[in-house]
Formats: C-alpha cells, structure tokens, sequence
C-alpha cells in the first residue's frame, strides 16, 4: 500500500477547508502518496489532526515536517489565527504551538488560499510561471499572490482578499462588514441566492423544480448549466462577469503574468471560464490583458494539501 | 549658485507630467540643488530634454545618469513608451535609444507614477516603510508599489494602475475603455464634471458663480471647501469616499503597510484625506486596516523628478 521504500523526505499536508480534514503524505515532487478523509469535528479538531498525522508517519518513516491549512487569516507575525468563519474558537487558542507540541513534528500553518495557490505554483496550472494570483471560489472566495517564487502575503499575512473587492459599492452586507463585495455575489451560496430570487420573480428552468424545495446548489446550477438549460447558463456567465470584474482589478494592479482559477464554483468549466476571460478583456488596460494567462486549477480537492506540504518543506529552506 | 564643488555623484530627474518639464539636480541624498522649468511644446520633446540636460551638465560636473518620468505605460521589457495619452506619438518612437543618444548619458526611463512613488519611498512619507503602495491624484490617477525596497512594476512594467480599479460597474465610459473607472469619479476634471452637473441641477453653492462660467477646477472646489462651502466640501468628502473604496481594495489584497496619497487633488488636505481613511477603515478587512498607515505625499510636485534621479541612480548598483 505505502510507497515509503525511498529514503527521501517526505511531508505532510493537511487541509481542514470545507469542514473536512483532508491529510495526504506529499512526495518530494508533489504528489500524493496516501490520502485520509475525516469530517471536522470543530472541538475536536486538535485531537482529529494529531490521530490522523500519528497514522501517517506510522507509514513513513522519512516524514520531516507537516503543513496545515486553515480557513482563516493567518498572522504571518504570530503564526496565529486571527479570524476564522469554520473555526472561530481557534482565534483564542495558539494552534501552531498546540499541533507541534501534539504532533511532535515540525509544523507550518497557512491560510488554505495560500496553500492551495502554492500546490498550483508548484505541480498545477501555475508551473512555468514566476508570478502567479490565485482565486478560488467556492463557499468563499479567497486569493493568493505568489510573486518570485514565494508567497506574497504582505504586512501581516492577509494579503489577496480577493473575495473582498467591493463590486458593488451599494451592495448587499458582506459577512466581512462590507458592503457589496465580490463574495456577496460569486461565490457557490450566492449563486444559489441570485438565482433563487430570479427564479421567484419569473422564468421557467429546469431548475425550478429544485428550487421549489429549495434544495439545490451552485452544483446544480452548473450541472444543469452544463446540460443546456438557458437560465443556468444565464447565472454562471454573469457569475463569470463578476468575477473576470474583480480579474480586471487584479490584473491593472499587479500586472501579473498568469492567474489561477479553481475552487468548487469553477468546476462549471469554460461556461464561467470564458466569460471570466471576456470581462477581464474587456475591463483591464489591454497591455494588462495581454501580459497575462488565464487558467482553471489543475488540482482540484488535493491543492490545498499539496501546496501546505510543500510550504512545510521550503519553510525550511 | 551651484553646489556643485563636492565630488559626490548627482543625478538628473526630469519629470515630463502635465504637460511641463521639471528638471532638477538632485544629490546622493535625494535633495535637489537646482530646477528648471518649461512648457514642453510635444514635438520638439527630445530637443527640449537634451536641452535643459546639457545647461545642467553645465553647472555640474558629477551628473552621472538622468532619469526620465514620463506620463504613459513604459515597458520593463523594451524600455518604451507602449501608451501615453499627453504624447501619442511617444509609442511609435524608441524614446530611451533617442534620449540616451541625444544626451550621451546613461538614461532611465520610468512612468511618472512609480517615479514620484520611488520619491517618496526613499525621501518623503513611505520613509521607514518596507513596502508601499502611492497613489497619484490629478488629471489623471495613477499609483504604484514598493515590494521589499524596490518598485513593482509587474509582468512587463505597467503594475500599479489604481485609477483604473472599477469603481461602479456600470459607470462611465474611461479613456481606458473600460466603464466605471476610479478615474471617472475622482480625477481633477472628474470633480469638475460632477460638481457641475450638481450645480446645474439643485444647490447653491459659492462655486455657482464661477460654474457659470464653467470654468472653475477642482483646486476651486478644494480651495470653497476649505472656505467652509458645503457643496464644495460634499463634493471632497464624496471624491474621498471614492477613493476610500479603492485603497479598501488594495488593502485587502496587498496587506500593504503604507499607503501614501498625493497628487493635486490630495492639496484639499484633511478634508479629502479623512473621509478617504473612513471608508477604507469601513470597507477593508480590519485585521488589514490595522496593519496600514495611510499618509499624505509629502514631496509635491518633486516627487517624480527626485523619484526618477533616485531610481536612475540605484539602477546601476
């Protein structure tokens, strides 16, 4: 089962984004060796990483350090939590210092955006670029600027909030305390509100009959997008506009050389890429545009991990 | 006259925005020690620098580079000009190769933004900052960023481009071709454009005389405001929440330590610069506020040109 026989080193990676503890023994070249699934019982949640990373160096003997990826600010100073929606105890508590003294290894902690926008740099749809901005967009929205080869997390840690650019200065309330930001409109929940409350209003969709429960979500709407339904495709381009909006900001900004889309929201494939791609040309200054390459994320579920693991080993370096 | 009698190196910054040459001498420290000021008439351009270049030769024996600002997109790749609305026909002409040759001085050339960004890194309110982010307000926006010391100019040199942050998705058009720009709000004849648009349809205000005439600028709606109009200080406290909106989004996405604003339009002082301080403090993530100082350019109209004699010295080393 294990692929333990070499003697390189080997590292862990572990995300706890979606409520879920995804732990993966990473290679040295970024791959995934063995995998753990485990559903986050938030007081649990030291007690859950420690079992899990203990069954996995009983794999490995050669494992030399173990990354963590949290959804939430992470201060760069402190290498505290300093905000989290899953984990709001963990503002309280100095997990760094409660995972290393638990697991005995050596550990990284990283906000899961940042992580994820590593693992893409690395091994995914960021190889071969110097600097990179990473979206994804799924419950939330978050972002991640990698520039010359490192994470650019600025003064504190919380740099590329892009989730948090105000689209809509009369907006609705953000859960961040602003008003109309990206995330109020893009991301996976919000999709399932704007079409919930267009689907009241008028139209006929297949999607209707889910709706009459209430039940569906952002999943649905691409799936049925995806299968031609013309109001499901309706939201995910202007999904995609927004989006490629805030891309636009972005790229007249950073003037960066590749972004990186992924998250669950881009799995609706090039019906959101492409808009995405059609806004951002449309609003960015065009040497911005031309400058720049736009992706959807290779690795789907495993970023996160992947990139914390490889964080955890050039955290060494 | 001169302080030429050290043997110190000095450099020549010319500052080529808004439509005048600036040329200063400007020593290892950043001051400078001469000035010379003319109407650039567009196409005789190059005589006129190779003109002012040559007087100051003249008066100082240790000029050891000249750095040029100039108002347009410059490429970090091929050191040209790729757009430039004051001179158009820049782009068609490889103005660094006809500077250096006119001269036969080393010559930098650099947009006017990160020039007089550069300025106040090294000399005005960025000192002491590790990164920076400037932004520039007067006929135009512009801005830039200061990563670790030195200027961020992006995948091929046009990073920094704050003025073109969409601001209301459906605005008005921009020059840029996007809609909505911060540039379409905030500029100098933006002000101008909103306050009499307001004027002609409610109000009284003390600008009403001149806007009947329609010839007031936006240094008239600072100078009412600060005279205690109320119009007038509406329409700064407005142009301020403009801009609030995007240094929230900066903030947000760079984790930026400093922030400095100058330009003409920041002259209105406090009154611009308090309200632009609430609605970041309002619209970014606290945690990012927190971590930022926001502070008014201290240099004025020598940022660019001290900016651009820095910069062409510290492109040797």
């Amino acid at each position: 089962m294990t692929s333990s026989s070499g003697s390189e080193p080997r590292f862990i990676g572990i995300d706890l984004s979606g409520l879920v503890l995804r732990a993966s023994i990473v290679n040295n070249s970024g791959q995934i060796e063995e995998r753990r699934k485990v559903k986050i019982v938030a007081d649990q949640l030291v007690t859950q990483v420690t079992q899990v990373v203990s069954e996995l160096r009983g794999l490995n003997s050669n494992i030399e350090a173990v990354g963590i990826a949290i959804p939430g600010l992470v201060s760069r100073q402190t290498d505290r939590v300093v905000a989290s929606r899953d984990f709001p105890l963990t503002v309280r508590e100095d997990l760094h210092a409660e995972f290393m003294t638990a697991t005995g290894a050596r550990v990284e902690i990283e906000n899961d955006a940042n992580a994820a926008a590593y693992g893409e740099y690395k091994v995914g749809a960021g190889r071969g670029s110097r600097d990179m901005f990473y979206i994804t967009i799924g419950v939330g929205i978050g972002g991640a600027i990698i520039l010359d080869g490192k994470l650019w997390t600025g003064a504190s840690g919380f740099a590329g909030e892009f989730g948090h650019i105000t689209i809509d200065t009369e907006g609705i309330e953000c859960d961040c305390g602003n008003m109309g930001c990206l995330e109020t409109v893009a991301s996976g929940p919000s999709i399932v509100r704007r079409a919930n409350e267009r689907l009241y209003r008028d139209g006929t969709s297949s999607l209707s009959r889910l709706a009459i429960n209430k039940n569906f979500t952002a999943d649905d709407v691409a799936h049925e997008a995806n299968n031609g339904d013309d109001f499901s495709m309706m939201m995910i381009e202007r999904t995609g506009k927004y989006i490629g909006t805030g891309v636009a900001i972005v790229l007249n900004l950073l003037n960066i050389e590749r972004v990186v889309l992924g998250g669950g929201v881009m799995d609706a494939g090039e019906l959101i890429l492409n808009p995405i791609i059609q806004e951002a040309r449309r609003r960015a200054f065009q040497p911005c545009f031309e400058a720049t390459q736009i992706h959807a994320a290779k690795l789907g579920a495993d970023a996160a991990s992947i990139g914390v693991a490889m964080l955890a080993r050039d955290a060494a370096a």
